[in-house]
């Protein structure tokens, strides 16, 4: 899993059909390159996350029809910039 | 996902049976590394799109037979050069 | 998918019983990084194509039990060393 | 399989139901970038690991259900920062 | 597939259930970037190998429940360091 950071909320238009209605967050890494990944537990800018890939991704999203390669799993706690990197 | 733009329209031949008769588009991110992705929404070069990647590009695609490793999710509303970097 | 260029053939001994008898092609991308992709289609060194990874790459192969992770899935037509970046 | 270092636990809130009271470790690479790793085996910070990725991660873990990209598959006997390049 | 190059064994300890008693090899890329793949095949340090990752990787294997993300697939015949970049 990876460590990213919530940027801002995303909204799009033409959204496949099994991402419709569902939060989309815009997550960045220690660098700042973005990614956008599902958001099932509810976050907030600046929370800092893991984030799950692959097809855990979809199964992380309560169901696996759900057309995600990028799902936040969980809010880390007590976790700043300068934990970034070791 | 990732946060990328559509550039022009693929034209292929030989094409596995799969992808035939299927829209592909050349896709860049914010550093203009091609990549192409299967396009079932419906875009024109400019737009800025999220892409789903791994299995889950599959399942995008409509049918998980289709042999997509990369598939276009929605278009960005809103979205410019500046936001491509937090 | 990306876009590779045909190397060569390669050649191996020892090969792993799903890839035997298959054809292989050396590939390399725009920053001539080499990887091996299963070629069902049949190209020649300077072909540009397009390439299928992760489990797409196995069903491109024609039977899922294919241990490839990277397909060729089409010859791009009218590509140039010009257009490799946007 | 990646060679990483367990650098420390990590403690989430609102953690994705099937990662729920399972350990989680931060690990890094011999660059210093930081993953989140599940640990189904028990180590402590400074052991070299192996890490497994993609659906084999899920396997690892010991239930497919269990949604995590990256799994410490062993503890590496032997291992020490100077190897951690050829 | 990637090319690359068996460095040496790899010695666990607390190794997961089904990647136990099994060959597992240190691999470099042409940057001397180090991967564990596991080796159903047999080969020696110095041979110059393809390995396939992702869910092809545990097909590879001999058996899909075989928890690895990279397996070697076959000894690249006629190969050698200048032919790492093409």
């Amino acid at each position: 899993m990876l460590i990213q950071r919530v940027v801002r909320d995303l909204v799009t238009s033409k959204r496949n059909f099994w991402l419709s209605a569902k939060a989309l967050r815009v997550v960045e890494d220690h660098r700042g390159n973005l990614e956008v990944a599902l958001d099932p537990i509810g976050t907030k800018p600046g929370d800092f996350v893991i984030t799950i890939g692959v097809s855990a991704a979809r199964i992380a999203a309560g169901n696996p029809k759900i057309t995600t390669d990028l799902t936040i799993g969980g809010i880390i706690d007590h976790w700043n910039e300068e934990r970034w990197r070791s």
